[in-house]
């Protein structure tokens, strides 16, 4: 009864706990920006700072974009599953594993926006992450975890080819960071965009 | 179904999306408080780094006070929704947006509470954050998301103004920052007073 | 309707709330342990780091001990409670006002255990958040929030006797401090495990 | 009738509250890594400074890991009780209080991975926690807060006593590092493993 997560309660709690996590990590990605602790000794010091910030800031709105368009996707395969069971747990926390280091990763491409390997670093990171979530779909359906009508439903092969070809892109972003930095970035804002604004074609 | 959030569960479900990360932002603003690593040498360092803090706290206070009165205001909204639909969802998360640089925006104040730009900057989050929740209560509205008996209610009305009156109140309070930090400070805790307030005269 | 507080659903959407603060400050708490980022160059370097961290880890116990004792108590003043209002909202966060300086609290008598000064708002801090959680007890008796038969209850008096006993015990270790910080940490032990064993005595 | 934890309603509270601190703390896990504030001046520093990182990061894996293993038998536990009562309650807050410096820990033994005293320290605190949760099994079992039917299912057996193999192992974990620290993660690793695999044999 318990071992397979079958109940539709035990699915509610998998969801919450994805939930509380998802909801960490986007707030504590804004933790990465630390402000000095003296007080700045002129307009122009402040200015400088934030004005260094800026790459950062961009670098945080697209990871902040991306775990919300992850929860959002999230939200509608756990809406159309009946049924879960362990592996589906594992893989679910798999995809957070791959999520997790998101602020540090972010932090680290932000404050080295021309840097390659930073660049291609965060890349890796997303194109795990989107490549485990593609993985999380295509276990629910093979696993027949979804109803059939719901399968057959075009906008769900709709959302499943998208999430291959973000993550092909997302793949294409990682040995391009080193012909250019902003060609990833580019790669990123198109992605998470193509996740945003598919919804709104439905 | 699971297109438009139109379920009353998930509607249950950002809502404590929504709740996890507004009760996550109002605890790590603490975590800007840093203490220092080495004891204090002597009674008069410690209280001198004390007396330093005070307008941290403040700073600290006001954000504190106004996450409060927006969870409550947003509490409120979401009691009065029968329906949503995901551009709704996508205005909580801009709301989100600019809700989570708040720590930030909240200790860069605190500590140039004198500094014009500082104080300019989180009286632009505030507004923005203000206008956005504003958004969201009018979006509610005209897309008919609460019933009508609810639309009529007086106490819904005033309120609705009150949200854009608070909002063009920041929106002066930041050039007014340029004249003196304090005004802003002021019209802050009057906004956020008048949020607080209204609820005790219903 | 919506506009006190109470629907049931409400009180569990404001307890869901609290539980996630109190959930949230509970494990920052454990972000004052800050580990050098270079290794240690020798085992008695890491095992000095470890000795000078033992009255942190002290005075980090005697919080995460305060926050479950009141986390226990606020569920069963909830447990008891079928209605609500807005005040008893605000009260609310009032407590969590006084709740979210304890990591940094904690984190500034635990480094400074000698200090009477840090010792001292350390327990002012016990003592504002043990009053404001009196006051809840004693605003849900006065406005009839709690049925009559409960009221009755001869361990629900006691445990508002003990809640007031222990307030006042907190409001002494603030002077004493300044006899010694030692007597106030006892005093701090003494009104945890008074809250936490009376428990056991039901 | 609240005295005792009784109501399944009280038991998903506190299998709630348990989520949220779990949930935190699994994230709270990646804030050991600090992104230095400056840019890297080269390639090879960024690389230089990943590669420093590695052993960090396998640490954070094994705890990462670990907190799983541990949430998802917490929660078999928690579908397997039909009432609970405020032992129960406490024996719960004894394990987080052991699972809340995994994040201190875990950081301390990444950084000081062949230092002795550092891997023990973080075997101590696996070790710990790791009973604490057998105490929470054979606590249930005594209490008879499992109904017979499932008490006599093979499976739950199995479990318990894998839960107590796995303590017996960390606590040979504890000296061992003294030999080598290698064989402290080895079993580390090995403890986690059976945790997490035996949810495939069933």
């Amino acid at each position: 009864m318990s071992r397979h997560f079958t109940e539709e309660s035990e699915n509610i709690r998998l969801e919450m706990f994805m939930d509380a996590i998802m909801s960490i990590i986007i707030t504590i990605l804004v933790l990465e920006f630390k402000v000095p602790e003296e007080p700045f000794s002129s307009n122009g010091d402040l200015l400088s700072f934030i004005h260094h910030l800026l790459p950062s800031f961009f670098s945080y709105g697209v990871s902040f974009m991306t775990i919300i368009a992850l929860w959002i996707d999230h939200h509608f395969l756990f809406r159309k599953i009946n049924k879960a069971d362990i592996r589906f747990v594992f893989l679910n926390f798999l995809f957070i594993l791959f999520l997790s280091p998101i602020p540090f990763t972010t932090a680290l491409a932000g404050r080295n926006y021309t840097n390659p390997y930073a660049v291609a670093l965060v890349a890796i990171n997303y194109f795990l992450m989107g490549t485990c979530f593609s993985a999380l779909w295509r276990f629910a359906v093979v696993k027949k975890m979804i109803p059939d009508n719901k399968l057959k439903d075009w906008f769900f092969k709709r959302d499943m080819i998208l999430s291959n070809v973000g993550a092909l892109v997302l793949l294409a972003s990682i040995p391009l960071a080193f012909v250019s930095t902003y060609i990833s970035f580019v790669l990123f804002i198109l992605v998470v965009l193509m996740h945003l604004l598919k919804h709104f074609f439905r």
